[in-house]
């Protein structure tokens, strides 16, 4: 962050929002109107339209402590993005809200919006929304994400038929291991604020948690090699959870292999270090935004030229229930612990 | 709100969102798909889509102390739709992302979705995303607004012509006085709390402020009488802030009669009451929700079909600026206080 600040407040409403977004290159066609109006226009014909939204609060979803601004603007493009991903769409549009003290400088801001637009080039979308307002406390990020998908192409939760193999793609555990290690250190520095973090050789994993990327490149490789998902879903809550969502809305059950789990060998140190079980890394830690999806056997051969791509169990019938089968051959049911359960061990 | 008390903790994240979005009835055969998946999915085939998002804060922008939860939720789809509508664009669709500490409870936010789904049928929009997530403090409302429109039907801020009427609908100032009337009676309350509010005749400005309505009804009544405005704004911060939008992004001027601007009966009442301006209540107090908008001269006499529209001035050279006659003849430039302005007096 620059050692100038300058109050927000010298800018008005208005022009903060003509500050942040004047330099803002239309990427997509269909985009009609963006920032400036009451609301934007997109044009999608002969496209649906896919829409979310997620709102993250500092304290809850975020810690500023060792959270910088740019990597915070990164990654709320790039949550949105990915849920956009998991129903095999192609991200277009964001639109941003931000609720913020004033604690926070215009500088801050700047910098949040620069990771922001660098999350939006990479990802071809445009903002074409950016509200702010001001708040008692702390910083809130709305954003919504647009996308679009050729006609009935999307791809629900709910559409998983046994038979189906299970797969993910990339590695799983190392947001959770990049998050643990980042707490520890907040901790040594709360208690001796002179110690420096140490995250020599935790690049990987601290990357994971302060910088995820969406998988836009694997719903082009589906589109390229024409390749229809029967289900999918993002892992955002770890993959247990995912996986339970899936059989869930698909009304199906599932065996799940615990040596198929793909874990980077980074994860895998780290959690030794930190006394984890990287396989409990990856079922319930979260934020990996790596993509679940579940396919017909017929297009494994299609799917064997990602390396990116694991293939970690198959679908079942209801009645047989969602299984994992452990590296020493034990059967046990999948439960949902998430997130939480794990950060209270 | 009910007696009984239901932590939303005994649902779960995933539960709750089910239970609180279970009845929907889709409304709009664009939806495809709803709340329950990553993202949502809609078709505008042959339209284009409006995009709007609104965050709303408690502390901010509204307080619980005398916003009951059900108006609010009303309120939250209100705002968002008057959006849409000022873009001559039909509201089709709704997402909402909720954050709320754990002194709301189960029965709290159903009388909040109560108010939202009245909404949502009054104005025929479907809501097709539920998030919601916990908060440290407060309670924090993300809504995100679509709509569709005929291909470059769209009205835009920046089309005011030189020679174009400026119009508004219903009347102003009314939310700013019941705001006025409500804050007063808080502050009566809080240093004797015996003492029950006196809202007796008072009912049309608090209703215009907790219970506002977006002027779809005039967006039908455009397409029916053929008339495509040149620009148009909905009034939320007042009228003054609006005009100068209109003014800034179209590059004009304009003369606005004070005489001409609609203010209800009951408002000048409770102006009266409260030693205030009335004209300077619809000036620069908000949240009227009305719309404001230009429109070529030869389109007025299919304005006169409607009691529900006002001409209200004239759009000038950019070099004559924006400026108000008043009554007694006076020519002053207009000046965005704003209703934070207001407030303070």
């Amino acid at each position: 962050m620059s050692d100038n600040r300058t109050e927000v407040s010298t800018l008005g409403e208005f022009g903060l929002i003509d500050h942040l977004t004047k330099n803002i290159e239309i990427q997509n066609a269909s985009t009609i109107i963006g920032v400036g109006d009451d609301a934007a226009v997109i044009d999608h014909f002969g496209k649906q339209t896919v829409v979310t939204n997620d709102l993250l609060l500092e304290g809850v979803h975020f810690d500023l402590m060792y959270t910088p601004l740019k990597h915070l603007g990164y990654k709320t493009i790039v949550v949105n993005v990915s849920d956009i991903c998991a129903m095999n769409a192609t991200p277009t549009h964001v639109i941003l809200g931000l609720g913020f003290s004033n604690r926070f400088s215009l500088e801050a801001l700047e910098e949040f919006y620069e990771g922001v637009y660098a999350a939006c080039e990479k990802y071809g979308v445009d903002l074409i929304g950016g509200d702010t307002t001001s708040s008692q406390k702390g910083f809130i990020i709305s954003c919504t994400a647009i996308g679009e998908v050729a006609p009935d192409k999307y791809v629900k939760r709910s559409g998983a038929r046994k038979g189906d193999l299970l797969c993910v793609t990339g590695d799983l555990g190392g947001a959770f291991l990049g998050l643990t290690l980042l707490e520890r250190e907040k901790k040594i520095f709360m208690e001796s604020p002179g110690v420096q973090p140490d995250l020599e050789g935790e690049k990987y994993i601290v990357g994971r948690i302060l910088k995820p990327e969406a998988r836009k490149d694997i719903i082009e490789f589906f589109a390229n090699n024409d390749i229809t998902p029967t289900s999918m879903i993002d892992v955002s809550d770890g993959l247990s959870s995912e996986i339970l969502h899936i059989c869930k809305n698909s009304q199906v059950g599932c065996v799940l292999y615990e040596e198929k789990i793909p874990i980077a060998e980074e994860s895998r140190m780290a959690a030794f270090k930190f006394n984890l079980d990287p396989t409990a890394c990856a079922l319930s830690g979260g934020e990996d935004y790596e993509l679940l999806f579940t396919m017909k056997q017929d297009d494994y051969d299609k799917i064997t030229l990602s390396e990116q791509i694991s293939v970690i169990g198959y679908i079942t019938d209801p009645d047989a229930g969602a299984h994992i089968i452990t590296k020493g051959g034990g059967k046990h049911p999948i439960t949902a612990q998430g997130w939480n359960a794990l950060k209270g061990e």
